[in-house]
């Protein structure tokens, strides 16, 4: 069977699905039967050097014309606003989808979602997250006799650099950054990533899948990594635990949360060895226990391998005759996200070394039915604006689990107590120990 | 739609499928619109203890009645004989089918495979490798658009926990085999697991996938870790390694290497880094590039997850009322296995502590065309039967790739060298820097 497709948005990955479908479209037919026809590629620029060559006879600046001659309409030109039309146009005229366009799914996705189950269309996203890492089939078809009770990711392969340079190279969030933008890592604009964003789109798109039901994005928690202190890199280290951008979602009950910040991870949990540019899931369910994916969670050739297996699969169902049935909504319900998350905590407060500074803050804690799990307090002293004279040692305080709620509260009161020179450190800690 | 599904061999896998099909086939039918209705489970002893109820109206001693009344039949029996019987008469009636038979798919599938094939029936055996870890559907549907290069996995918790507690319990073998014994990690006759054949299996049924055809298992190369020494593990820690069972199948042009056996990683890489009973998988495809697969091999629960899976999508093809295309066939080639390997080597010599025996096995290599990567000589002193007076130290070699012919021919003339005080050691590295 001949399954034509077209792409509309021909930059990096854009390309690499061009390169994917001249290079390997003879093996994919081997393997499944199904002939894929590459029919028309827009872009607005051809001048723009590419690292592939796309034929002439495929090129066009208009993206109707991939509507018109296409079966399957791949989206890759990002952004919100002119992408949202076209998937609506797209599907109005009865094409199938492929999109790795995390942000519009994750914002915006369930008029799309809604739209093309009407229509018994298919909307295929496998590389809107995690790049050629499968996470998306496998939560949707590997997974499927399990109740998924959480998802933990390195979603984003920016901030995880930045991280592993801190924590290996011994520099600043700045000197880290800098040095991801100068090989490519990062952008100019590196806001969505290091504030956390990419990760909150990505880990809303995995939850829709697993909890079967939409939530607004607006109630995702997102907490960069702009702000994040080598010192406590480093002081966490010393209590075995490594720092990461961690994208959590997890089912308490029925309650749903979906949060992206710093995280403290156990050096010997599998995503706490997962360095620089590379991304990993791990998924828990129900019965399969915990599994973890990993790879490279972006670039033009893993993403075009995604974005080929979700072409195949749309082509495989148009072979069924059948109507596209992957209900994202699939528990019919809306979630409302809690933010009273429940969670250990690393705590680090500028005090000075002197007694009875770490019991008026240990009675704080207590009064907010907050335990403190273990102390640290180094005698290296830091400088702090103004306070050099004195002897300012940090504290480091490790809470067993607690309610968010009452630790914004003991924190607030901490911060007014005398003792306290500057703002506390708060870094969640996921650990699967008390 | 409704699915009757049967099972085959209720067992510690067996009770898990039914544990999960009877408290989750509410959550499918929501995710996937099919109904999967357990119909009968058969084993010849239903006295044994199970960590689940199966309900007695589901319970026979005669596996024709699950034929009788299944449209897909789950074979957990295990073995090779009756299995065999099974599935063939599960397929001439029509059934499809799901097997966790590694054993028998590995050494007898063609038939199997060929027989599904001309019927158009479905084979499922996502649980004959990796447990709940999707490897199976991974390669076949979302890497679909790769040739894939190379597959490396630890595919046997049993020998990844003796290795695991080898290297940071500094025991030997037979203490590591038997604290997995103790722990029910390794069963009485560890041969299957201990000899290298579990991983054997898995990597030959994983290698019929990824590149699309059949070859004699016989020709796939097993060396198990019952020879490892704890001073190798050691010495490797020394140069930056970990000793893993790892199952190799790559392609070189248009030869497949197939083969397990101890392999030093270098410990920076993620396989280097699964510990314990885990699993796990590396796929390198030429657009993918590397991606890994990690969770637990083995298990009722686990395994029940992938089966089910398995179940989920033939299900799906029986709604769709096509035949089932999943050729493992599909490059319609047999493979004949290449057996002189291409690696680097570790080795290691007993040799006396003195002038010109370096200078001695280093003119043997060169003459074989091996040449020397790095060499480590210990001052550390092997007790060696015989010759305790004499001053005899281990003397390790690291190699640059060479050809295993090239290797063997070396290494009968290194033995014959009257400074070699016992029996070479030979491990292969696998490190993608030259």
């Amino acid at each position: 069977m001949k399954v034509r497709v077209g792409i509309v948005g021909c930059g990096v990955v854009g390309t690499g699905v061009v390169e994917l479908l001249l290079k390997n479209s003879q093996t994919i037919r081997k393997k499944t039967g199904i002939e894929l026809i590459l029919s028309k590629v827009a872009d607005r620029d051809w001048q723009r050097p590419r690292s592939f060559h796309v034929p002439e006879g495929l090129r066009t600046h208009d993206y109707r014309e991939v509507l018109e001659h296409s079966d399957i309409v791949v989206e890759l030109v990002g952004g919100k606003e002119f992408a949202k039309r076209l998937m609506h146009e797209a599907l109005d005229r009865g094409k199938h989808l492929v999109t790795a366009n995390k942000h519009l799914l994750a914002e915006e996705g369930q008029d799309i979602f809604l739209k093309a189950q009407e229509k018994g269309l298919c909307v295929g996203f496998e590389a809107s997250v995690g790049g050629g890492i499968p996470i998306i089939k496998a939560l949707w078809e590997s997974l499927v006799g399990n109740r998924i009770n959480a998802i933990y990711g390195i979603l984003n392969g920016t901030t995880n650099y930045i991280l592993t340079r801190m924590l290996e190279g011994g520099i600043t969030f700045e000197g880290a950054l800098k040095e991801a933008q100068e090989r490519g890592y990062a952008e100019a604009d590196p806001t969505l990533d290091v504030d956390g964003w990419d990760s909150a789109h990505k880990i809303a798109i995995l939850s829709y899948i697993a909890f079967g039901g939409f939530f607004p994005f607006s109630q995702v928690y997102a907490e960069g990594i702009r702000h994040v202190n080598l010192l406590d890199v480093e002081l966490g280290r010393e209590l075995g635990y490594t720092l990461k951008l961690l994208a959590i979602a997890k089912r308490r009950e029925e309650e749903l949360e979906i949060r992206v910040h710093p995280t403290f991870l156990p050096e010997e949990d599998p995503l706490a060895k997962v360095s620089d540019v590379f991304n990993a899931i791990t998924v828990e369910g129900d019965f399969v226990g915990k599994t973890m994916f990993y790879g490279r969670g972006a670039g033009a050739h893993p993403t075009a391998s995604a974005v080929v297996s979700d072409i195949v699969d749309i082509a495989k169902y148009m072979v069924s005759g059948l109507p596209c049935r992957r209900s994202i909504n699939w528990e019919e319900k809306s979630y409302k996200l809690s933010q009273n998350f429940y969670s250990r905590y690393y705590l680090r407060f500028d005090v000075p070394d002197r007694p009875g500074v770490l019991a008026n803050i240990a009675r704080v804690l207590a009064d907010h039915h907050i335990s403190i799990a273990s102390v640290l307090q180094k005698e290296k002293v830091c400088k702090i604006a103004g306070r050099e004279k004195e002897h300012i040692v940090p504290l480091v305080i490790l809470t067993h689990k607690a309610y968010e709620e009452n630790m914004r509260h003991a924190l607030q009161e901490i911060k007014s107590l005398p003792v306290v020179a500057s703002e506390p450190v708060l870094i969640r800690v996921e650990e699967e120990a008390e």
